[in-house]
C-alpha cells in the first residue's frame, strides 16, 4: 500500500478485547504500531481498568509514544461465539459498537478488531454505515502468491453467504478500486472463482454471474479456479461469501497441515534435525510469507470508513500489522472512488 | 480397502487413451497393476494399432502376465477439452463409451480412465446406468490427513454443480456405504462442508441441507469447515459439486504451491542444498502421502458398476494404483448396499 507518501496524521480505533489472548496481545500490538508509524494515533476501546492505565503508562519507556493513545471506555463485551447481529443490537456499549460509532462520528478514520468478525461486520454496517449505492459490504484479503512481490485480492471472504449476481459484480468493482488505490494497478486482471475455465461452467448462478461480469466489467478476464488462487495469475478473484469462505479456510487449513507435517518430518531423526537446522532461516522466511496470520487483516469494503478484522488467534505482530494496514487504508480515497465506480457520484 | 481377503478374479476395463501422456503411461500402468494383483484381468479399450500389439506382446518378459489383457477396439476418441455429454452421445465407439458399456453388459466389473472426467460421468450415467433410487451419481475421493493411516472421504467433487438438499443427503448415505464396504467403519462421523460449526451457518440452501441431515442421517455429526478437510476429524465430508470442486482444487493448488516454494527454498544456497540432501528421503515420503496425484482416483458412486477416474496428468504409478482401486471397489457389494441404504430394496 502507498503509505509513507502521505504524512497526515491518522487516528485508528482499536478493539482492546479483539483477540483470543486479549487484552495483552492487543496492547503490545498497539505499542508496536505506534512505534512503527509516527503519524498514527490510537483510540483504544475497552474496559476502563484495562485501557486507562495503559494509556497513562504509555511512553514511560519510550517518550515518542506519549499521549498518542487515548481511552474509549466500553462497559460490555461481545464474545467470539455470540450471534453477531443480536449481540450488536443488544450491546451498544461494547468495544466493537463504540469503535464503529467512533468512525461514523469522525472521531477516528478507521477501526481494527481481531474479535467476532460477524459482529464487526454487523456493527460497521449498522453504525458506520454503507456507502450510498453499495448493495452489500464485503470482506477481502490479500493472498500471497508464487509470483514474488505479488498478491491476489480475494473476496468475499464470508460477509454474504447468499448473494445475487449483481452483488458479485459490485465486489469486483470495489476490488478494482482497492487495487487502484493501494497498488496503483489501474488495469487489473479480475477473475470469477468457478469450477472450470470456460464461461459456461459452474452452477446456473455462476453462469449468470459470469455473463454479467463479461457485459459490465472490462477488467474481467474470465473464470479462475481454486488452483489459481496462489499462482499470482489474477490480481483479484471474486466469489460469493459462502464459496469464498470455504476456499479461504481450505487454503489456510492446507498450509497449516503441511507446515505441521514438515515440522514432524524435520524432527523425525538426528539426520533430519541437522538438515532442518541448515534450512531454518530460509524456511522461516518462506513460512512467514505464506502464513495466513501474517498475511493479516481482512478489509471490510463498502462501509463509510476503514474497518479491518484480524484473526482471533492473532499474535502481537499480527495485531500491529493489522493496525498499520487499517491506517494505510484510512488514508486512501477509497470511499469517494467506490462511489464513482458504482456511478453513485459521477467523476 | 479390504482386498486380498477375496480371491475371486476381477476384470477391469481400462481406457488406453485416458491420460495426458497416453497411451504409453497407461500401458505401463496396466502392466504394473497386473503384476501387483494376480486375480486381475484387464480389458484394454483403445485403437487397434495400440491395444492389439500390447496384448499380444504382454508376458514375453514376464510369463505371469500372459493372456491376462484382452483388447477392446475403439475407433473414436474423446479429447480432454470436448463437451462431455455431446461427445458421449456422438462418439459411441470411443474408449470411454465402450468401457462403460462393457461394465453394463457384465464383460467387466469396473472401468478406469484418466481421461475427460465429465465424459466418463456422462457415459457411466447413460450406458452403465444409475442405481435404482439414486437421484444423482457423484464423485468422491479419499483425502490424506494429519492423523496417521486415516483418510477423509470427500464428495461431491464436481459431478453435480447445482444440487438439491436431498441429493446431498444421498451423497452422505452413499459415503456411509463406501466407508462400511471399504474400511469396515460402520459408525462413521459424517460432516457437511459449511462456513461455521453452528447448524444455522451458511446459505439458506446449506441451512436446509443441515436440517435434512440432522433428521435423516444418524451418522451426521454437524458442519465441517475447509480447515477440517485434512485433519482427519471427519470420516466423510459432503458438499454440493460446485463447492466440493472449488475446495478440492484449492487444496491441490495450495499443496502444489507449497511444494514449489519448498523446492525453491532448498535450492537457494549451498547451505540449504546440504540441508535438503539430509531431508530428501523423509520429505519424499511426506510429499508422496500428500500428493493429490498419488492419492489417486476419484470414484463415481451411484452407477451400476465400479467406475473410477484418474488425473489427466497421471504417472504410470498413479494409473496402476487407480486400476487396483477400481478392482477393489468392483469386488465389494457396493451396489446392493447402496440400494439397501436408500431403501430401494429392504435388507
Amino acid at each position: 500500500m502507498s503509505s509513507g507518501e502521505n504524512n497526515e496524521n491518522v487516528i485508528i480505533c482499536v478493539d482492546a478485547l479483539g483477540a483470543d489472548d486479549a487484552p495483552g496481545v492487543v496492547l503490545r500490538g498497539v505499542e508496536q504500531a505506534l512505534g512503527a508509524n509516527s503519524n498514527l494515533a490510537v483510540k483504544l476501546a475497552g474496559p476502563e481498568d484495562c485501557v486507562v492505565p495503559f494509556c497513562e503508562n504509555l511512553g514511560k519507556n519510550n517518550p515518542a509514544l506519549k499521549g498518542r493513545c487515548e481511552p474509549l471506555i466500553s462497559t460490555e463485551e461481545i464474545s467470539m461465539s455470540e450471534h453477531p447481529a443480536k449481540a450488536v443490537r443488544k450491546k451498544k456499549n461494547s468495544s466493537i459498537v463504540l469503535g464503529c460509532k467512533a468512525v461514523a462520528e469522525g472521531e477516528a478514520q478507521g477501526f481494527f478488531s481481531g474479535g467476532n468478525t460477524g459482529a464487526c461486520l454487523a456493527a460497521a454496517t449498522l453504525f458506520t454505515g454503507r456507502i450510498k449505492g453499495v448493495k452489500r459490504p464485503m470482506l477481502m484479503t490479500l493472498l500471497p502468491t508464487l509470483t514474488p512481490g505479488k498478491s491476489t485480492l480475494f473476496c468475499d471472504l464470508g460477509a454474504n453467504a447468499d448473494c445475487k449476481p449483481d452483488f458479485i459484480l459490485q465486489f469486483a468493482q470495489m476490488a478494482k478500486v482497492v487495487l487502484a488505490q493501494t497498488t496503483n494497478n489501474t488495469n487489473p486482471k479480475i477473475g470469477l472463482l468457478n469450477i472450470g475455465e470456460e464461461d459456461e461452467k459452474g452452477t446456473m448462478f455462476y453462469q449468470e454471474t459470469n455473463q454479467l461480469l463479461r457485459e459490465k466489467l472490462p477488467e474481467f478476464v474470465g473464470n479462475a479456479q481454486g488452483s489459481d488462487l496462489l499462482t499470482g495469475e489474477f490480481d483479484a478473484v471474486v466469489a460469493d461469501g459462502f464459496t469464498g469462505n470455504v476456499a479461504l479456510k481450505t487454503l489456510e487449513g492446507s498450509i497449516k497441515t503441511i507446515f505441521k507435517l514438515l515440522k514432524q518430518t524435520m524432527m523425525s531423526s538426528a539426520k533430519t534435525k541437522i538438515g532442518a537446522l541448515l534450512l531454518k532461516n530460509d524456511l522461516k522466511k518462506m513460512v512467514k510469507n505464506l502464513d495466513p496470520e501474517s498475511v493479516g487483516a481482512a478489509l471490510l469494503i463498502g462501509v463509510k470508513g476503514a474497518v479491518c478484522v484480524g484473526h482471533g488467534s492473532s499474535s502481537d505482530k499480527a495485531i500491529c500489522s493489522g493496525i498499520l494496514k487499517t491506517a494505510e487504508y484510512a488514508k486512501t480515497n477509497m470511499v469517494t472512488e467506490i462511489k464513482k465506480e458504482l456511478n453513485v457520484e459521477k467523476a
